[in-house]
């Protein structure tokens, strides 16, 4: 569940919905379009954004062994003291999933946002996200569902495309009466 | 499906989780609640604060008629050129549902929350809350379901009570394959 989208000459941005399918491990749905995805830009080695978790270094751990499936080395930005020189060097951008609020205040306070819509719209590295990761490469994150743990100091994202995503819309479910026709 | 607390000498608050029962009308359920409150603090007419929703006439004039229902006038915030004016005079207050940042950000920008505040924990006006109505009397509001559609300077809240409340808690459906066992 993901769209690939060319923006403009050589920006390569893989926008996924969820990185688990019930009863799946950790990517295994996506695998095939990450790895395609990340050939065809010749691209071996990724940096992972690991801000939407808390647990950044077992994040960073399951995602590893899942990019090393697919043939990918990763590293995690927040193993490097110099966010900035990491995300500078980079060759691909891995964004994962958690809440959306604590990603983007985390990538507000690395202040990496500029770099990386830099990187991915001009000079064309490719980036992949996936559910808060998503959301963050949009214009906001003003539709996200994830609750508002905490306050980024602005609801502006990356901006790699020109318009907003509900990563996890669900239909709604017409049987329910949990409460009235007004949600209020 | 609503709290009732006296947080001190005077202080009354009656927080409601939703307004409208299924099939039912505008807060039907709650109506010998609210009318029993108002009439234990004496007040037969209060402030309507519609702010969590755009089209605050219609807001009000379904409010009224509930509360008409009950025996209680109900003069809507929005009718007033000076709303910090209609809050210092308020013998009490209702704030309905909606989405809950509209709410907050509209408060903020009447800057009347610290004259509610005030005017609820030490001249014991009594505060009735449905939804994001409730969700604004609490310390913040960091624990909203609403979707984050405009952004309030602050999710500090109103604080009349010391708790965070989420009005529309949900078990979790445990046989959803909608995503995996982690939702990220």
């Amino acid at each position: 569940m993901g769209i690939e989208r060319d923006m403009g000459p050589g920006a390569k941005v893989l926008l996924l919905s969820n990185s688990t399918m019930h009863g799946e491990n950790y990517l295994a749905y996506a695998e095939p379009h990450i790895k395609d995805f990340f050939k065809k830009c010749n691209v071996d080695r990724v940096l992972f954004i690991p801000y939407a978790l808390n647990d950044m270094d077992g994040y960073a751990e399951v995602a590893k062994k899942a990019f090393l499936r697919m043939g990918i080395e990763l590293d995690s930005i927040h193993t490097f003291s110099d966010p900035h020189w990491a995300a500078e060097k980079a060759t691909g951008f891995f964004v994962g999933g958690g809440n959306t609020f604590l990603l983007l205040k985390r990538l507000y306070e690395a202040d990496i946002m500029d770099i990386i819509r830099r990187r991915v719209l001009q000079n064309g590295i490719p980036y992949v996200g996936s559910s808060a990761g998503t959301n963050v490469a949009t214009v906001s994150i003003n539709t996200t569902n994830d609750m508002p743990i905490v306050q980024p100091p602005s609801f502006q994202a990356i901006g790699l495309v020109h318009f907003n995503i509900n990563p996890h819309y669900v239909d709604p479910d017409l049987s329910s009466k949990h409460m009235g026709v007004r949600a209020s």
